[in-house]
């Protein structure tokens, strides 16, 4: 696979270790990595040591996840095959280009980050902001280009972190004389991000608005029951509202047959449908997207030592891109070289 | 070696490979490690990474003067069987481990660091500090600790700088709940800095005011005639001052016949002395120091293959040491490890 891959585009994307991956995840990124791994060279990074920058305190959480993640990524369908499923802190060479880089990143321009400047008050650092956390986008920046990375999947807020990767890089390629990194892409998913069910803007487990990918059939079920409709559409036959009514919201990203979805949301307008029914079918879509998903993890769940040698072999393999970069930028920039 | 001397106390200690050393750096250091390293194990780390924190622009710099500095510290008796010399770009183990630190100190804390704050000033950053310059302590730190260092000789300048390494000690032990890293002791040197040539504080290569350990026995001739002395002092019998006068300041720090120093001072002050005299002492004290260690030096100049070994061995031996380090740091705080 190595050799037929290897002028396919290169596509950094992954996911910190802090959770279980959701439904949000599956319809914002997922999907669209089951779908890119036949067409381009796709890495998929456990970011274990990002993690960390804002779980300092809580190791075992970021620790437990690992596992968690990849497992997700197989049920969903990525083939370790086509993609290369890897653990950022068991690839040095990403540490040091992030300590090469941030010789070439000024506090003052972290600290303008329009996505650091949101998240430093999201998680109500204040004044007391680890100097990791601050200093994440160089350490992405060097993950992007630690594998050469031209496609990096990202939502819309984090937009600005892919213009300061392509700072770092054009700053190393003035200094080397010679384009030895190339400049990242966004690719901004079409599906804006999914609200938990509760309606809240983000799903987050901590705030029980989410769906898990391993949710059994009676959390579906639940949780499509609980799920935030319109708080006015008290009778069926009441005229409804579809802008901000979750269990849409989800129709519209899950249920593949847009006509009937379409159909759906007149008829709720027009009053003369009751929840449940739409609730239902929600519930039957949503049943029959995640059960073999749940299946798939069941199976993983019996063969730990699979997921371990699956993410091993692809550290491993990931390993020598990212060594590879490195000895590249270091000779570029004429560094000294112990060989 | 490595066995007997596993119960040694261990020192970290080395040098910025931004210039081939030169008396200053013999008498504050150089001098201390040759007889340190028999009862102590040492580690010498060539700081090319920290080089880069102020030097990204110029990294022809610090790549030319990592073998210039191995010579120097093999010239000046360092002995690679007793130390070990090391690379510090080439010990991934360091950038991780202050990957993960990072996460534990605050942009605050580094920004009052009073070291910091004076070497902002010095090299006219203003507000444009590199990310790397700031966090460069937090680096410092790893590289204690990753030889899990007790001893840290540093000038008085620095010691700010081994108290925040162990903050992050404490820090890291407190959230692992084991001491998995020990406290360092700054070893503070008797000698203070030694003058420039000219008389200014701080010795350096493009003020043209420092001898180098390589030095030509012209070269030192000459050095030691342009000495600053007494300015006031100008006919052989006038009464002369010592204090300031750099002359007797190199004779207080090489001429190992105190009494005769103390001799020569009091004549000096007394009137009757004529600079002459004296600079015609320091010279032959200066060219019976730097005499064998130069030849030493043109010794190994003409096998360079064998001074790059040194640093080869030494850098695979400080390896083993470092990822130990960084495998115990992540075990205690209950990371994920992929074996």
């Amino acid at each position: 696979m190595q050799d037929s891959s290897a002028t396919l585009p290169v596509i950094l994307t992954g996911d910190r270790t802090t959770g279980p991956l959701h439904l949000g995840h599956y319809v914002g990124s997922l999907k669209n990595r089951v779908a890119l791994q036949t067409t381009h060279r796709q890495y998929l990074l456990l970011a274990d040591t990002q993690a960390l920058t804002d779980n300092a305190h809580n190791p075992g959480r970021v620790r437990d996840n690992v596992i968690e993640i990849a497992t997700d990524y197989l049920a969903v369908g990525i083939d370790p095959n086509q993609s290369t499923i890897c653990l950022q802190s068991h690839l040095p060479a990403l540490a040091d280009l992030t300590l090469l880089y941030m010789n070439f990143v000024t506090v003052a321009r972290l600290e303008r980050n329009p996505t650091i400047k949101d998240e430093i008050q999201a998680r109500g650092f204040g004044r007391d902001i680890p100097a990791g956390f601050l200093c994440y986008p160089v350490a992405q920046a060097a993950d992007i280009t630690g594998f050469k990375a031209t496609i990096v999947p990202v939502g819309e807020d984090q937009a600005p972190l892919i213009e300061q990767t392509n700072e770092v890089v054009r700053r190393i390629n003035r200094q080397a004389g010679v384009d030895v990194l190339p400049e990242a892409h966004a690719l901004i998913p079409r599906v804006g991000r999914l609200p938990g069910i509760n309606g809240k803007a983000k799903m987050s487990k901590s705030q029980g608005n989410t769906i898990q990918l391993s949710a059994t059939a009676d959390e579906i079920r639940e949780a499509v029951r609980r799920m935030f409709t319109d708080p006015n559409h008290l009778k069926a036959s009441d005229p409804g509202c579809v802008e901000g009514n979750v269990v849409f919201t989800y129709l519209d990203a899950f249920d593949e047959d847009h006509i009937t979805v379409e159909d759906l949301k007149a008829r709720y307008i027009r009053g003369g449908l009751g929840d449940s029914i739409v609730k239902k079918r929600l519930d039957d879509v949503l049943q029959a997207l995640l059960a073999p998903i749940r299946d798939r993890r069941c199976a993983l769940a019996r063969d730990p030592g699979y997921v371990l040698q699956v993410v091993k072999r692809g550290t491993a393999r990931a390993r020598e891109i990212t060594d590879a970069t490195l000895r590249d930028v270091r000779a570029a920039l004429g560094l000294f070289t112990l060989n």
